[in-house]
């Protein structure tokens, strides 16, 4: 499994307090780290683990990089509209010819999550610090094994509905918050061969990415969101014409 | 519209106080009474509405009943098991062949829904009066057209995930309680011919079916419910062997 | 019900002998002429159609016809990249605010369906003049309603999968063709609060507009697809910031 | 890997030629044997499978064997009523508690698949060993992994829509056949924490099973089905009260 964590890395930049407390080596990095315990990361070890940034050249997300990625996690914020159209064509092609993406948290605002479905991705918010109930609904997704019933997240940001994206392929997580709002917290889609899994917890101002169950949902999602086919066959399949001379 | 709403009613034959108090005239008397706002149901109007109970010979449903309903409305709670086999595959035999059917709050565990479903529709459930928030999550579903976002409903039993029912072919309305737990209150499926409509909130402790917006939600049900087509058309369609001579 | 059909009238626009035999006043003509049967069209009737092509200013679609369109019917096919990027945007803004709309054949690859789906819309084809068989996969569906199973198209271009369409939230229509090759023809999705329809019989080559099966098809999706609401009460919903004191 | 296959077994008891000859040790031993080349099923192997028959005591599927599978395989055809009700029961209850089973061509008909899908299963059919064309619809589906497309079947039973089923939770596969009926032949479900995949090719007088991209199918409907986690822990998420002392 080759992954490539991209975070737009912006509030960790700027040295605000309490993102750098939270996260004092980016939210990348804490979510690379974290998926240490669930890939075999070590040198020479049958897994890796890269990260991407806003700042990078081509933001990290080079033909190369996505050419030796199987699943990309993107976190981003406040800098969506400076991520460059071009990179964002790009990860979509690739994302259709089969290689898995995790958009987290406030990533539903991205270009690429509101390219790869078509709608704004709106929603409620109010940022209280209030404890998120995280629900399986979907009790033999693979995404869901072994993740508590409800997970519980001390402190988060409220996200509600109506969250204006399509009906989901498959509805993993529900949660809910103190002020009695619900929102789609894990959800599925399928674009071209490329699978998406969309996951709300996970904030810059809470340790959410240190949580043990929520490094275990992406986890998850990783092995859920790796083309099922080596890239060569899955392009193969795709364009499968002249199959009959009937 | 041909409407047969069907209650167990044992609860208010029993004499129970505090639900003779809410529905003095039964959970089925209330919700017929209710529907009148929504359908035109004066003598010789376009639309009818009766009732049926457990006690009635054959339940109240018997063949011709059936034959004369456009959509059932099923309320039941705690006599599941006195309603006769022989019934429940009539009604089922029905559905299948193009009769609506809603399903109301405790109904979960009726032999009808478990028949249709083929799934045992267990749920978590506390009785403690609390406030229910239900969120539309299909906003261009008619069910939830005229629906406030949330639905409030001021004291209500808690029905709780994980709810042991099949993916619904649409999640319409998803509910929040106070105890932080979440429940996918109105979903819905097709069996056969027939469409089938599950809406949670409703107890006989609590005067629920006297909600405009919940009677709103039960009219708009029985709308999306009824045939789209006249039955005889249904049936032919379902049966189209020998349509191709090649 | 305020309907805009919109074509891309560039085979006619050329003279092409074939369509124009087909579709003397054009694929819009034909289009806006059928559905005549199904809508009260007369002057002062309660519903209207208008046309407008890609010749027109703004290619006919400026933001006062589309404030008076419920539903859009699209078909393009030889000039989807001479659509220009702001209408594409405007129509795109319009469906998520409850518009209605109808992608036809080989609007498949229209700037318009690629934005809305995430995907390519890539798929097989051959042009022999096959017969097509358009079954019916969900019976109830109220765009299926009346429709014969199957629907028998005599000649007409194939369409196969693979389709490169994200898992439509119904699947109304599967075709199959002389070849063997089997094509979702009727898919739906929603998106913000608008409901998109795509169908694919239909080309310039074959005069399936003409055939009532086929106008009964889009008149049925036309009034699928309308808006459930009002607009400004879709709006309304669509906004519901501030909506709990809690 | 614990594998149990299920065929009534009556036609080759009857020693009809064809079946003979398709299947000399029965439908059950061809795919038994035929697994062997997907899982480890050497002695002392990781993995084991199977057989039982409508012949046997309690037809083989006593709850030591059922509690000893992970996933169940079903074939019958003439004999379902011959099925007792109990074992249907049984086989219910531990699909809903996890165990994953693969309903096989013409077990639509089942019992055990009316009750898991509440319907009736009907469908056209012609039996002139047409050719089927099994097209892939879900090209990221573990379960179309590695198989052609479209997988050629030379000589099978015609299957075809109308396919009375509810709406699949997923459509993998769609086949054709040379008189132009389609029909959805590869479907999934689940039900509690069990997953169902149906699976049409395959057929008494046709040496469909040993057609090795349908063993294929097989062995990956298999692998989606199982489990996601030990019965024991699907159980304890199942009863999860008592979570939360609010």
């Amino acid at each position: 499994m080759r992954i490539t964590v991209w975070n737009e890395n912006v509030h960790e930049s700027r040295g605000d307090a309490i993102v750098a407390q939270n996260y004092p080596r980016g939210i990348h990095g804490a979510i690379a780290e974290g998926l240490a315990g669930h890939f075999d990361l070590a040198e020479g070890g049958a897994d890796s683990v890269r990260t991407a940034t806003l700042a990078d050249p081509e933001h990290g997300l080079t033909e190369e990089v996505l050419d030796a990625t199987d699943v990309l996690l993107w976190w981003g914020h406040i800098a969506h509209d400076q991520v460059s159209d071009e990179v964002v064509e790009r990860v979509h092609r690739r994302v259709l010819a089969g290689m898995g993406i995790l958009v987290l948290h406030s990533g539903h605002y991205s270009k690429i999550f509101q390219k790869l479905t078509g709608s704004t991705a709106s929603l409620l918010w109010r940022n209280e610090g209030e404890r998120e109930l995280v629900w399986t609904i979907a009790p033999t997704h693979p995404i869901a094994a072994g993740i508590p019933n409800p997970l519980v997240i001390a402190r988060q940001e409220m996200y509600g509905e109506p969250f204006d994206i399509p009906v989901p392929d498959e509805l993993v997580f529900v949660s809910s918050f103190v002020g009695g709002e619900i929102f789609r917290s894990g959800v599925t889609y399928t674009r071209g061969h490329g699978r998406v899994f969309y996951f709300s917890p996970g904030d810059q101002e809470y340790p959410v990415y240190h949580q043990p169950e929520v490094l275990r949902v992406l986890a998850n999602g990783i092995r859920w969101a790796a083309p099922t086919l080596p890239l060569e066959e899955q392009v193969a399949k795709h364009a499968p014409h002249g199959w009959f001379e009937g």
